[in-house]
Parts: C-alpha cells; structure tokens; sequence
C-alpha cells in the first residue's frame, strides 16, 4: 500500500512513519523535510503535491496547527491560523485528494478530544476540530469508488509533555494507541467515523 | 429584556421576532430590511452593528449561510460560503458582541442535525455546524460575568418545504419547537450546550 503521511517530521507523524514504512510505502509528507512538501494553507501547493506524488492508497494527515492562546485576546485574526490550518488545510487535502487516491483508497484527518471536551485557551482547536469531523462525516456519503474517510481524534498525547498542563485532567493517550487509532481508519472498513484511540 | 435577532428577516427570524416581542424589546437586525443591517462576513460591519444598537442582553443568531450543492462541484471556493457566513460570521458576533452584551447575557447561535446526520449536497453545512458546536462548547468555558452561549440544532423546519426533498426520513421542526429551542437557551440558564427542540 502507498502511503503519504502529511505532517510526517511531527511527534505522530514520526511514529506513524516509523510503523507504517516496515510493511508499505510511506511518502513523508510536511511543510520543511520530509520526503516532499506541502504548505496545505495553499490548494495551488496541495494541487502540485498530489501530481508530483501520484496515485496512493492512504492519505494520513497529522496536520494541525491552531492557535493557542487567552480567550481575551482572541479575534478573528488569531482565529484564522486554525481555520486555514488545521481546518481548510485537511478539508483541502480530501476535496483535492480525492482526484489522485485510488479506488476503496482512505483518507484519514486528525481532530482532537478538544471537540467535546474544551481546555481553556483551544476554543480554535474545538472549532476546527468539531468542522474537520462534520466534514468526515458528509464527505464519508459522497465519496465514490470505496473511498473512505475517517478522523482519530486523541486526548493529548504522551509524547507532547509540554502540553499536559493545559489538559488537566486529560488522559495521555500512547503512541500506540495513537497508531492504533490510524490502523482502524486505514486497513479498516469504516467511514465516516471519528475513531477516539483510547 | 434587550434581545438582537440577527436574521430577523428570515423564516425563522420572523417566528422569533412575533414570539419574543411581546414581552421584550426586539431589536431586528439583516443584511436588508430589519431594524439595523450588518453583513456578517465582515468584522468591521459587525463591530458597527454593536455600537449602534448599545448594550443588549441576548443575541440569537439565526444566519447561516453556507453552499448547497454537488459534491462533485465543491471545491475551497465553493467552500468559503459557509466558512465566512454560517461559521465565522456566528463566531465573529460572539467575538465582537461580548464587549457589549450586559452581565449575564447570551448568545444562542443556529446549527442544524447535519453536523451529525449529514444528508447529500450539504458537507459545507454540516462543516460549519460542526464548527459552531465545537466553538460555543469552548467560549463556554471562557466568557465571563455569567454570559452564556448556547447553539439551537435543528432538522429541517417546516416552514422550508423547499428543502424537505434534499432531507428524506428527518421529521421537520416545527415553528413552536424551534422557539422552545431559542427560548430554552435565552431564558434558562445552560450554557455550552447544543440544543436540539425535538
């Protein structure tokens, strides 16, 4: 199976790389490094990815980034690093991707336990999460030719210390549990589904 | 008690505005007709809308535009409809409007059931809905002196028979049910919740 992982120079796209590239091939996928680069804030660079990479099976996308920061000084500015990133960027790699996977192919996008369960100063990540899972789930009834689409949705996980100060009360999720997660959208038969790995 | 229905001028604004105007003063906001215009999609005219109409004690929101249509047609353009209208068109009147709502206010945003019962042609809907939801659970937990921000999630209403086709097996709100949905947040006391009136 031919893989491309977006985000694969971060914490999960290290590990999900790392397991995935023994048994299929990984194209390692992020902004700087990897194997090749996207910035997927732009259709123009994620139209080009695809063409360069060519057909795959499996889209896997830890891509992210949200702002972070005291509610009070949130404006729409602030708010549109999640909704360019994290957001529109995965939404983006699916409404463009799905011109280049192959049939019965997945797409797997990441959101987060922040959807249903708020931390103070993610109000963007809940925001673009709670989009990225509506959208899975209507793209998950449109999709043709066995295409799939899936999120994992973790807590924070073990290997992002820095961040288990905001998630009082957060259960670490393990890297393995993490792949897991992945595993059950990729070589699954889901679709539509947010996979909590946990 | 000061109430700003923005989407005054639609089906739902319309029920909202007979309903709630006999006991409180409704202040009736579109982007055509009504008491006051503002055009959602811009931060500068909804900052003005604020400081005209002076300190309010609840905003209910019932503007959600968003693109409906062939998924094989849908791309980021398409996309932006619901992204600046239904989803940062709501967030930005929270955003703004909580520099100008008095102590214990709130703010009942409109989603809808295809965040999670998403239905053909609507992905950009259920994208914003998802948002919504995702942004009023997380603003709960940040506004301050007791305001409160609730979302109203309804199926289709029954006075859009338009779109019953596009909605096959949902059973339509009715108008009353929708109203208890608003009155539910408005007058209680909840917050961070979506609130669904069947």
């Amino acid at each position: 199976m031919k893989i491309i992982i977006v985000g694969a120079t971060g914490t999960m796209g290290k590990h999900l790389t790392s397991a995935f590239e023994k048994e299929h091939e990984v194209l390692r996928v992020a902004d700087k490094g990897g194997d090749m680069q996207v910035d997927i804030t732009s259709t123009e660079s994620i139209e080009t990815l695809f063409k360069k990479a060519g057909p795959f099976d499996a889209l896997i996308s830890t891509a992210g980034p949200t702002h972070v920061g005291p509610w009070k000084n949130l404006t729409d500015k602030e708010f549109r690093k999640g909704v360019e990133g994290k957001m529109m960027g995965q939404i983006n790699l699916v409404l463009i991707g799905q011109h280049y996977i192959n049939p019965k192919g997945s797409f797997t996008l990441i959101t987060g336990a922040l959807t249903h369960e708020p931390q103070k100063n993610f109000a963007n990540a809940s925001t673009a999460n709670g989009a990225v899972e509506g959208f899975v789930r209507a793209a998950a009834i449109e999709l043709e030719k066995g295409i799939r689409i899936n999120a994992v949705s973790p807590t924070v996980i073990e290997n992002s210390p820095q961040y288990f100060p905001f998630f009082p009360g957060d259960i670490p999720v393990t890297m393995q549990q993490l792949e897991y997660g992945f595993r059950k959208s990729v070589f699954g038969a889901n679709t539509g589904q947010v996979i909590k790995p946990y």
